[in-house]
């Protein structure tokens, strides 16, 4: 990617003089410190007041470098919830390594229990408070922007709602999808962002237990009335 | 209420020197017409930025008139947030109009079906466009300030939740009013705040049909698995 020597300096937007850190100049990593740079931002100012100056200068690396990997604002948001939401590994976790059907080697997902792996993965991920922050700041930035909101549903929807549609057998897999992504946002809000009680003092594994067979039901048509 | 004289003028928080208009000369209605503005302020400016004073002037009602009815501006907003709810509406048409066990009917709720009329209610509120401003800034509200959390979380438990929970026959009754309110709660953030597709879209009838099966679990216990 580098040869060790400075590239030339990279035109700056704000032309506001300073020396610019390129690709090479910001040495190893600099997406990756520029990403954690940015989900700290997010989640300390919101979307609004988080600006591509700012992540820049907590990254240590100039803007136009924050430009260079990721375009716009809304780019590195994106990159910002990927990150978080670390849609490969949660599909793995939730339908195990088998590839969606009609890919390569066309087994079939295991959809049993499958309710019950989303809600211990996604309640995962929220318990721990590394990753309950950035979060915690997306979900509210998502709820409160225009633009944020904009990023966050094309996420969900072309990134990992997708996916996880087409592992699924049963009519309007896409609508079943979300609805389970419903039933997880909120618990979300209820137990992290709201804190009612009993749900946000309850065992994680009690609410695993409790929103599976909600969870079961969208993503497999399974009948939950018993009949 | 009143005897139709002018009562005495009574003292401004601000001392700002403009004429007070108390109980009896805002005339009838005052209080309707202070929670309309302040449903309208909440919904417009948002949690932080609506005032006593402002909802005060869109009401035609001097701010005293406002505290002397509603106390504090959280009070303001607990009270706007039991009109949009419509607790007493909600459960009637959930449960029907029969009390809660122990009553002094006794009669024991009807929980069949209990699954889709909630479902069915609670997409009406949202679907009529006159109230569905108002409660997306609620929401809005308590996801992203911690004044409004707190009020929606109180409202919510000891208001409605509990009153629901209450009507239940199954372990944890709260715990699983929150998991059925948890389920509407992210099926409002996907279809009215994020817009996500194809949810935002569907026919309200479709999504009744397809929520109230996880519904009717959470409040019942009712086997999704189909077991």
């Amino acid at each position: 990617m580098t040869d060790g020597t400075n590239t030339p300096e990279a035109p700056s937007r704000r032309g506001r003089g300073r020396p610019a850190r390129t690709e090479a100049a910001a040495g190893p990593g600099a997406r990756e410190r520029i990403l954690h740079a940015a989900r700290e931002q997010f989640a300390e100012r919101g979307y609004d007041k988080t600006t591509m100056r700012g992540i820049a200068r907590a990254a240590g690396v100039d803007a136009a470098l924050v430009h260079h990997y990721f375009g716009t604002k809304d780019e590195v948001f994106a990159a910002a919830v990927e990150v978080s939401f670390e849609p490969a590994l949660a599909l793995a976790a939730i339908f195990g390594d088998t590839p969606p059907p009609g890919g390569p080697a066309g087994a079939p997902p295991d959809l049993e229990g499958v309710g019950e792996r989303l809600a211990r993965f996604y309640l995962g991920v929220w318990e721990n408070p590394a990753s309950r922050a950035p979060l915690l700041a997306i979900v509210r930035s998502a709820l409160t922007n225009e633009a944020a909101a904009a990023v966050f549903r094309d996420f969900v929807l072309n990134s990992l709602l997708a996916r996880v549609a087409e592992r699924l057998a049963v009519p309007d897999p896409r609508l079943r999808a979300e609805l389970a992504a419903a039933q997880m946002i909120g618990v979300t809000i209820l137990r992290y962002v709201i804190r009612a009680e009993p749900l946000a003092s309850a065992d994680p594994e009690e609410v695993v237990r409790l929103v599976a067979p909600a969870l079961q039901h969208h993503l497999t048509g399974e009948n939950p009335a018993g009949g």
